[in-house]
C-alpha cells in the first residue's frame, strides 16, 4: 500500500492549484507521506511546485526539499533568503542539512550558517562539512543516541529520553567508554527487557562491533553493511572516539548510485546523467566516448585500406567485416560484464589472474566453434568454400582475443584503481574492433593467395 | 573497522586445518563475526571446508550456511541427513529456511519438514513455501512482534519479551485490532519511554502506515522501501491482515541483484552468473546473444553483397564500414542505457514519449554534426571529398537513427512487460549495424553514381 498517484489525482490537484484552492491542496495532498509530496511536486510546472512548497508547514517544507528532485530543489531553494534556508535546515537532519548547503559558494554558506539559531545544530552541520562527500564522514549524521557502560538502566533510559528527542529512528545505542570511545552496542529491545537497576556494562554487546572511520570511502562503508546485515553503523575517527552513525538509508542510495554509474560507464556515458537533464548536459556526456569510437573507426579504415588491393580483387572479403568486428565487441563485452561485477561484488579476492583467463578462453573456446561451425556453413552455401574457412578461422581467432582482453583489460583497470566498468562498452568494443580486422583480413589474403 | 581478511590469515588457517589444530581454529576463527566466518570458509577447498564447518556449534553452523556462496551451500547440504537439515534449519529466520529449502525435491521437503520439532517453526516455514520466491510473500519472514491497540503499555512489554525471544531485529512493533487487521504502528522508542499505564492506542502511529501485500513484486518491493526510507515493511494478505515483515537486508539484496541483472542483460548475459559457475553454465547463458549477433553479422554480409559492384569500383566504401557500424552501435547503446535507467528508477513515469523522442534527437544531432565535421576532415584529408561528404553525410543518419531506435525499443519492450534491459546492448547494436550499413553503402553509391 502507500499513495498510488494517478492522472486523475494530478488533474484534480492542477485545477485545485490554478484556482489557488489552498484548503482542497491541504486536505487532499498534506494528509499524504512526504516522499509521496515531493514526488507529486516534482510532477508540476515550476510555479505551481513553488504555491504548494509555500503552502506546507516549514518541519513538511524541510522533509519535502531533500526528497525533491535536485534540480527543483535547487530552484525553489533560490527563490529563499539565507534566514529562510537557515530556518530549514534546523528542521533536517544534520547529514540532509550538510549535504544541501555542500553545494552554495562559501560566502553563502557562512552565512546561512551564521542565521541558525540552535547552536548546536549549527555546530553539527560545521563538522559535517569537513569531510569529503564520498566517504564515511560525508555520509554520516550527527543525531544518534549513546550510553555510558556505568549507567544504570533507569538513568540510561532518562538520558537517552532527552538525547532522542533529535534522533527520529534509534536502531542501536552505541556504548562508550569515559573517553567518548566506542566499546559495544545495546539494542532497544534488551533495554526494554531489562531490569531499572542493571547496569549497561553488563547488558551491552562486545563482541563483533562493526564501525568505520570517518575516511573510510563510500562503497566500503556499503560493502560492510551489507555484508554484516546492518541497518546503522557508528562512525569513529583516528582515535576510535564515536562521531557519527551512518543509516541503511543512505548506503541504499549509495548502492543504487554505484550500480547506476557502472551501468552508464559501461553504455559509454562518463558522467552520472539524469533523462531530465539539459540537451547540452547529456550531450557533453557522451561525447567523449563516440569520439574515442570515431579514433577507432579511423584506425579500423586504416587497417582495411592496408588490404585494398585484397578487397578489390576478393570484394567478397567486405561482406564479412560487420559480422567479425560486432562479434569481437559482443565477446568483448561479454567477457569483461563478468569481471567487473565480480570485481564489484568483492567476491573471488584471491583467484589469481591466470585462473580467470584460462576459463574465459575455455568459454569463448566452447562459444567460438560452435560459432565458427555455423558461419563456416553460411559462407560456403552462399559464397565459397574458401571464404567459409577464411571467416569461421578468423571468427574463433577474434573471439578467443576478444575474451582474453575482455578479461584482462578491466583487471588492469582495477589494479590502477581506475573503475573497471570503464573497460566494457566501447573501449573494448573499439579495440576488437581494429584488432579484428586486422586478424580477417590478415587471414583472408594468406587463403586467398593475394 | 570488522575483519580484513590476509593472504596470511589463509595460510595460517591452511596449516592448522592440515595439522586438524581444532583449537587454534576455534581461536582465531569463531571469534569472528559469522558473516567473515562464511567468507574465509568460501575460500577454502571443499574438504577443509566442511572440516571447519562441522566444528562449528549449531547455532552459528545456521548462521553461516545462509552466507555462504550457493554453490558450496548446496555441497554442504547434500552431506546431511533430512533430520540434520531440519535441526539447522530450526536456528534459522524462517524466511532463510524456506529459501534454503525451496530448492529440495518435493519429497525431501516434506521429510525435511517432518523433522522439525518445533511446531511453530514447521508451521511458518510450511506457509512461507506457499509463496512465489519473487514476490513479498516469497521475500517475508515469519519473525515480528505485535501489539493490540487496548494493551497497557506494561502488558505490551510482557508480551512483547516473550515474542521477542525468536525474533533478532525488532524496528517498528505492529500494531494490529481483534481480527488481526493492520492498524498501526509503534516505535521500540515510544514504548521505551511511555508511562505503565499509558493505553498503545494513545501512543501507536496511525497516518501513512505502509505496507505491501504478499502478492506485490520484489521489486516494487524495494521501490516502496527505497521511497519511503523503511528498514522493515510489514506484509499483509488480501484481508489486511498481518502475515509477515520484510526486513531492508533482504531488500538490499533484491537492489544488488536487479542491478546486477540489467547490467548482465545489457552485456549480452542472459542468465544470472557467477564468475566461479562451471564453464558450459557460463557458455550457455552467452550463446543466445552471439547467435544473434551472428545472425546480425550475416545479414550485415547480405546488405553488404548487395553493394558488391560498387564496392569493386570504390573499394574506399569498405574503409568506413567498421566506423559506421560501430558509431550506431555505441549511439544506441548510450540513448537505451538512459531510457533503461530511467524506466528502471521509475521517475518520469508520466514524461511522454514523444518528449523523450525529441530529446534524443536533439543530442544526437549536436554529437552527430560534431562527429561527422571531424569525419569529413579525415575522409578529405586520407581519401577525397566525395568519400568525406559519403562519411559524414552517413555517419549523422546513422547516429539520429540509432538514437529514435535506442528510445524506442526500450520503451516498447516496457509496453509488453519485456525487461528493457535486453535492449540495451547486443540487440540494438545489431539492428543498428544491419540499418547503418544498408544507409552508408546507398548513400556511397548515389554520391558515387555507380
Amino acid at each position: 500500500m502507500g499513495f498510488e498517484l494517478t492522472k486523475e489525482f494530478l488533474e484534480l490537484l492542477n485545477t485545485a492549484v490554478q484556482q489557488k484552492n489552498a484548503p482542497w491542496v491541504e486536505e487532499n495532498l498534506f494528509i499524504l507521506h512526504h516522499a509521496d509530496i515531493a514526488a507529486i511536486i516534482d510532477e508540476l510546472e515550476f510555479d505551481d511546485s513553488v504555491y504548494i512548497y509555500k503552502l506546507l508547514n516549514e518541519e513538511l517544507q524541510a522533509d519535502v526539499l531533500v526528497e525533491l528532485d535536485e534540480d527543483l530543489r535547487d530552484n525553489i531553494i533560490s527563490t529563499f533568503s539565507s534566514k529562510e534556508i537557515a530556518e530549514q535546515l534546523e528542521f533536517m537532519d544534520s547529514d540532509d542539512a550538510a549535504d544541501l548547503i555542500n553545494e552554495f559558494p562559501q560566502k553563502q554558506v557562512e552565512e546561512v550558517i551564521g542565521h541558525i539559531t540552535d547552536v548546536d545544530t549549527a555546530e553539527d552541520i560545521v563538522d559535517l562539512l569537513k569531510y569529503e562527500p564520498d566517504t564515511a564522514g560525508g555520509l554520516m549524521q550527527k543525531e544518534f543516541v549513546q550510553a555510558k557502560a556505568e549507567w544504570p538502566v533507569n538513568r540510561c533510559v532518562v538520558e537517552l529520553r532527552r538525547q532522542a528527542e533529535e534522533v527520529e529512528k534509534i536502531f542501536t545505542i552505541y556504548v562508550v567508554d569515559e573517553n567518548n570511545k566506542l566499546v559495544g552496542f545495546l539494542s532497544l529491545k534488551s533495554l526494554l527487557f531489562a531490569k531499572q537497576k542493571t547496569k549497561i556494562s553488563d547488558l551491552y554487546q562486545r563482541k563483533n562491533i562493526i564501525s568505520v572511520k570517518t575516511s573510510d570511502d563510500n562503497e566500503e562503508v556499503a560493502k560492510i553493511m551489507e555484508k554484516y546485515d546492518l541497518v546503522s553503523v557508528p562512525v569513529v575517527d583516528i582515535q576510535n572516539k564515536l562521531v557519527g552513525r551512518i543509516t541503511i538509508d543512505d548506503v541504499v542510495d549509495v548502492i543504487k548510485d554505484e550500480a547506476e554509474k557502472d551501468f552508464q560507464l559501461a553504455s559509454g556515458i562518463s558522467e552520472n546523467i539524469e533523462s531530465s537533464d539539459s540537451v547540452w548536459r547529456i550531450s557533453k556526456a557522451r561525447i567523449p566516448w563516440l569520439f574515442i569510437g570515431l579514433v577507432g573507426g579511423v584506425l579500423g579504415a586504416q587497417v582495411i585500406s592496408m588490404f585494398e588491393g585484397g578487397i578489390s580483387e576478393v570484394p567478397q572479403l567486405a561482406f564479412f567485416i560487420p559480422l567479425i568486428t560486432a562479434m569481437g565487441g559482443n565477446v568483448g563485452v561479454q567477457s569483461s560484464a563478468i569481471v567487473v561485477q565480480s570485481l564489484a561484488r568483492g567476491t573471488d579476492q584471491f583467484g589469481s589472474t591466470f585462473k580467470k583467463l584460462r576459463k574465459e578462453a575455455l568459454v569463448s573456446l566452447v562459444n567460438g566453434i560452435l560459432l565458427s561451425i555455423i558461419i563456416y556453413g553460411v559462407g560456403f552455401v552462399f559464397h565459397s568454400a574458401t571464404l567459409g574457412i577464411v571467416v569461421s578461422t578468423s571468427l574463433l581467432t577474434v573471439v578467443i582475443f576478444a575474451a582474453i582482453f575482455g578479461t584482462l583489460i578491466p583487471l588492469m583497470l582495477d589494479r590502477y584503481k581506475i573503475d573497471p566498468a570503464l573497460a566494457t562498452g566501447p573501449f573494448i568494443t573499439t579495440l576488437n574492433d581494429v584488432l579484428g580486422l586486422f586478424i580477417y583480413l590478415t587471414i583472408g589474403v594468406l587463403a586467398y593467395g593475394i
